[in-house]
């Protein structure tokens, strides 16, 4: 039996496009069937447009409304109750579909699968994660980037737990090495949070390497780095601008003059794969983890290899069930003793 | 007469090499006088190397002992009394030098900066500001990128006054747009601290553009960009990161075919257009804004470019005032009452 992930079809900046392209070269490509949600008659037309679909697994749930990009998120979840994210999500929640996935506004994803799917047993906030490509051509992954702001030492302890858990199950790491995100390697560096965290961290069975810095990011050493939701999407949107100003003064430069446009045209090969490699859509999108259903908010910018990418990994946290080994091991960790100085310090921050 | 500018001649990885290079390049062609600060026989030994050394304006200042990259900042400060930074920070503070720039341990720096020159009259705590490339070609500056750790919103407000004059006097920006570092637009968007400065940066007598995301930093659309030291760090580190690595993966890409090289060879003025484009050290190294002196930090891996353009700053700072223009307007905003929200806030947050 094919694994049902629900796609938004109206969530890219290019939607239905992106979305029902990628549908479709998933449907080809892996074992699952795709439900593509939004408004039907416009999505039956494009998908007219592409004749193969008709012989793959890819069915049309109707949603009258969508919920654009600049919207506010918290209007935009309360007022609009038919949007193409509720009505995947709801998918989802009554087991019609075994994930969902969305480029639509990130604000709105993350508030509707809060809202319609529920948080995990055991978990107090769930995260979003997103992955990055590092020099050794292995991902690594940071989180929280954005699905929470002020979080507590105890929080960024449960975001190691289920940044470990993605890398082991998703990403076939056997011991994946976690690191804390700070601006300093010894264990004094850093803020009030991340000391504090540092010392939950050192708890946990796992294989807890210290803090990291920014740079290490993109080194490859370590797997999983945990950070407050703030400082990740600090680290995620400088890293998309760094990439932009590149692309660009590259673009520029490369088009300066005639030896470089003849060079250029030569090398455009390895141009390509230069792109390639830095491209985060290899990875497919951000899950959102903690929450009761496989989640995947991908890019706006997202093109059809974002989205089949992130109905890959939608599929695959199903088949893997990453969303119930992360409820085992938090739930379980609840009823244990914790050190004096985790309690003390969540104690101290949040008086 | 020229400026005085001493030079730490033990800092950067290489030392002294970019350091005593840096210096001729400066002292050749901007009005400064450079005193080299360092082990003497050493430095005089590698100037013998340098005939044209002989003829400018440069001198040597012995300084015994030398603090190493990796030693913890608050140790080598107190242990070494007789370090290249000491002794080139107390010809500031005495007046016999009107700057002072360093390539070495930036933590030691930033403490033997503020114990030997002191605050300004004013400030509450001093700030690093770093420059960063953008797509229009104009600087942006960030501040903080480290010198403190868990700001208060008014430590953000005075951030925002001292890169604004350093925007307008060192990079002739006429009136600065300053934004907020957060993580969405909306004045709402963001932490605690972040919340709480806006309403603080609004009252500012300056061209306030609200909050700005990491992307932003690449823009080139707002000049100064305010954050506390733990972010700031981040985005500097990881834009560090970044680059680093669109550096290896090009340069891999780049040699894998036949093709490939030959294009680069004939690319090769467009590469070194756009590494030129993309380098930080264009712009000189990072004031330390607020302490009684021009005190310039500039990365380890500095080559001698990155030290001349260094030298060139704290010349700047020297002879356009930045720092008693600083001093004038946060003594001067000392004074005036502030809203009710600023205060509340800041209340909130430190009880």
């Amino acid at each position: 039996m094919p694994t049902v992930i629900a796609v938004d079809a109206m969530g890219s900046d290019r939607a239905p496009k992106p979305e029902i392209e990628g549908a479709i070269l998933a449907a080809r490509d892996y074992d699952v069937r795709v439900l593509l949600v939004g408004e039907e008659t416009r999505l039956r037309a494009f998908l007219a447009d592409h004749p193969r679909a008709a012989q793959l697994p890819i069915g049309v749930v109707h949603a009258s409304e969508a919920i654009g990009m600049r919207e506010p998120p918290a209007r935009a979840v309360r007022a609009k109750r038919d949007s193409s994210m509720r009505v995947g999500l709801r998918l989802v929640r009554e087991g019609r579909a075994a994930g969902f996935v969305t480029a639509g506004n990130t604000g709105a994803a993350m508030a509707t699968a809060k809202m319609v799917l529920g948080t995990l047993a055991g978990v107090d906030r769930p995260a979003l994660a997103a992955v990055f490509p590092t020099a050794t051509g292995k991902a690594s992954i940071l989180l929280d980037v954005g699905a929470n702001v002020d979080s507590r030492p105890h929080a960024l302890q449960q975001f190691a737990v289920m940044g470990e858990i993605y890398s082991r199950h998703i990403f076939g790491v056997a011991r994946p090495r976690v690191g804390l995100l700070s601006i300093g390697e010894e264990e004094s560096k850093g803020n009030e949070l991340t000391r504090h965290a540092f010392a939950l961290l050192k708890e946990l069975p796992l294989d807890f390497v210290g803090n990291v810095e920014g740079r290490d990011l993109y080194r490859g050493a370590v797997d999983v780095i945990v950070c407050d939701g703030f400082a990740g999407n600090v680290a995620l949107k400088v890293s998309e601008g760094v990439a932009d100003l590149v692309r660009a003064l590259l673009k520029e430069s490369l088009e300066s003059t005639v030896a470089a446009k003849v060079g250029f045209l030569l090398a455009r090969h390895a141009f390509q794969d230069f792109k390639r490699r830095l491209d985060y859509s290899e990875y497919g999108g951000a899950p959102l983890l903690g929450v009761k259903g496989a989640c995947i908010i991908t890019h706006g910018s997202a093109n059809n290899n974002a989205v089949k990418n992130s109905i890959r990994v939608a599929a695959e946290f199903s088949t893997r069930n990453v969303m119930a080994r992360i409820e085992e091991e938090l739930s379980s960790r609840r009823g244990k003793p914790r050190h004096a100085a985790g309690k003390e310090t969540r104690e101290r921050i949040h008086s």
